[in-house]
């Protein structure tokens, strides 16, 4: 076992972990499917018949955390034999995905024997940043892999056992069919995320997975791409012409279907003119679920009790929502661009032209015409895999697949022909043909 | 005329300009090509309507600069009447290109009557920052408003007078086609570089065109993603088995054909078995046509008289060039790897296979066999236009084309679909049905 496994407390110097991940990045990378694959399947075995020995260092960790966790961070940490065959087998179903790698983007002719590719290709180093998780491991590292990338792999101080022995295990599947072990590796300590976001020149992208204060810290802290979002303040907006049962059941659900998803509706907006008759009973239901309702001062006029909205930029992640009256579709449009995140918003309306002007004019990762907000979601898009959710609007915008761990590159194959033949008196001329597309 | 414009000295607050660009950018985004074209067209000509008031300005920058700026400062400063053509000429050419908005990347049915759908929109806001160029000034601008961004232009100092007297006309041009002049506008004064990068909120991409020394300065001093390379540290690879004549003709065209760009072959790697034989042919003609060569110890013991390199990760920009002699095609790629800038490799030799492996392996924006690396080019690809070079791995990589500039959203349309659904006892399920790709 390489010296590269941060165990028992010996952590070994990040640069140093990372270098070995670059190098093996590049042994990786022009790997064709079926080698990842049977990688990925070395691993779903390893992690079955190193079970006894992941659920010893899991009891150490959990026996650790027994005094300070909270039940439900230690409802995540416990790893028992019904969540490793989980782990299992989702590091199975990334196998079976698509291949992300070797898509021909665009293929054009620049002239005869001069053909131009474009083609997918992996990052490289991925340095990931989780919490409490130990499925989190088994699914980075697979999803990682699939892509062609290497990972590093930072997981919460709760975790740090069960991960060193996890990783231990995926390392030792990959020697065993011939691929480099240090494509995955540990870094273990808080110090050691300062360390992974100065490193520029060895690590390609940054996913931090965790509270929004670990994503604004990492996204503050940075030059490396950053993989996450923040925040998701969303809003649904109610158009004038409603169908009233329709819009009711879906802003329960934006709230109420898992309010601490970054996908939940923070915000409702409402038509002036319907207002009168729709906020009450918009009210009720939410309120009969158990959800606090804060209101403007139409909406406060219009029922009783009410709290005041506080802040229009607030993520509650919780049972609550923020209910608000607009004078037309434009002020509404405004109020988002204002007060959003830019993640998901919905319209609800049967006037399909007010609709179609909502989802041309707003500008968000997820624009939608009576649906949910909770629908923006890898897996609900058909992704096979989320890697995460990106309200930047750069590389990967909204729920980002498998496609979202690759760049691409361009190939040229030619017969020796020189740029300055293009140029002059006798000049060739491209002929741009493009292939497909 | 809006106080926009920062005219005569009068430099208003870039965070001001910047919001009312934000607004005007949303005003942009959702129209239509017609109507981005016609203002394009209007641009065009309002460019040369207004030839004389433009020329004055540029007699101004030309008459301030004479006495400090170089001979070739001043060829790219003067404005005459076959450069405002050309940049006449190029504004309608933008309008020509194919629309990078609105393109259906993809459609996928997730039940009936739920459909989602990817499509391309602008970025938003763009932050271009370039020194001494007139023809910079309506290149940029029509290529901002074809994918529909605003744009914010911080001219170098040389060029502020004719810089402002163009986007005044360009603001007219759009005033008179019902735009928002907000969509174009500029920032004078060395202070709006810094407050420029820091407005993460607001600017959506920076651009910096200019010397390498400006692009680091952008990258080290912003959260904003940086549309830019700071360096070309192109090679050029001959294997074992090589078409000398072809090697020749490649090469020097790589060096010589342009020795200033950042697709200019830096480094000739060579493969020790045909050292002997083709060094010295290489090094004879590379110094008739005045390029100044290095070498290794291999090199130098080959050929009298040849200086060492000095560092393999020098961007020589002039008729100079390393050579250096390699045991292997690894030796090759691992040399690339820590010395390259991941910008364009060439390898040359009629072994296919070697070829193939040398694309596949090879981790850089565009690898090429048989071809100059001064293929790596916008216009050279057939995109129509370039934006700039990325050597980045996110978002664009390479030559960036008018895509570059766009980003995408999903829009789902459904009939109040709710996302508790699709889960539980009696739970829907998705359809995934891909309509296109």
């Amino acid at each position: 076992m390489s010296s590269m496994v941060a165990s028992d407390g010996d952590v070994q110097r990040t640069h140093e972990i990372a270098e070995a991940a670059k190098r093996a990045s590049r042994m990786i990378a022009p790997l064709d499917e079926a080698r990842r694959n049977a990688a990925l399947e070395a691993m779903a075995r390893a992690l079955e018949t190193a079970s006894a020995e992941l659920m010893q260092a899991n009891a150490e960790d959990c026996r650790a955390g027994a005094d300070e966790l909270s039940s439900s961070t230690m409802a995540r940490l416990k790893l028992d034999a019904a969540k490793l065959a989980a782990m299992v087998e989702q590091v199975r179903s990334v196998a079976s995905l698509p291949d992300p790698l070797g898509r021909r983007l665009d293929a054009v002719e620049l002239d005869e024997g001069l053909k131009l590719e474009k083609i997918s290709v992996p990052l490289g180093v991925l340095a990931v940043i989780f919490e409490a998780r130990p499925d989190a491991v088994t699914q980075i590292a697979a999803l990682a892999l699939k892509s062609g990338n290497a990972v590093m792999l930072k997981p919460g101080k709760e975790v740090e056992r069960t991960a060193v022995a996890l990783v231990r295990v995926l390392r030792a599947a990959l020697v065993e069919v011939g691929l480099p072990e240090d494509a995955v590796s540990v870094v273990l300590g808080r110090e050691r995320v300062k360390e992974l976001l100065g490193m520029h020149a060895l690590v390609d992208m940054v996913i931090p997975r965790g509270s929004k204060a670990l994503v604004e810290f990492v996204q503050a802290n940075t030059r490396i791409p950053v993989l996450g979002h923040a925040e998701g303040v969303c809003h649904v907006y109610v158009d004038r012409v409603v169908d009233e049962a329709l819009a009711l059941r879906v802003i329960e659900d934006a709230k109420t279907d898992y309010p601490a998803a970054c996908n939940a509706v923070e915000t409702v907006l409402v038509h002036g003119e319907i207002a009168a008759g729709f906020i009450p009973k918009l009210v009720a239901q939410l309120q009969k679920r158990g959800v606090a309702v804060h209101g403007d001062d139409a909406v406060r006029a219009l029922v009783q009790g009410i709290e005041r909205v506080a802040d229009w930029h607030t993520e509650y992640g919780d049972l609550a929502v923020s209910v608000g009256v607009v004078a037309s579709m434009d002020a509404a449009m405004e109020h988002i661009h204002a007060h959003g995140s830019s993640h998901t918003e919905s319209i609800l309306t049967e006037d399909t032209a007010a609709a179609e002007r909502f989802l041309r004019e707003v500008d968000a990762a997820g624009v939608f015409h009576n649906a949910s907000t909770r629908f923006a979601d890898g897996f609900r898009y058909g992704f096979g895999a989320e890697v995460g959710i990106s309200t930047s609007k750069f590389h990967a915008r909204g729920p980002v697949g498998l496609d979202g761990l690759t760049t691409y590159k361009y190939l040229l194959r030619g017969r020796g022909q020189m740029a300055g033949e293009y140029r002059g008196a006798n000049a060739r001329v491209f002929t741009h043909r493009r292939e497909t597309r």
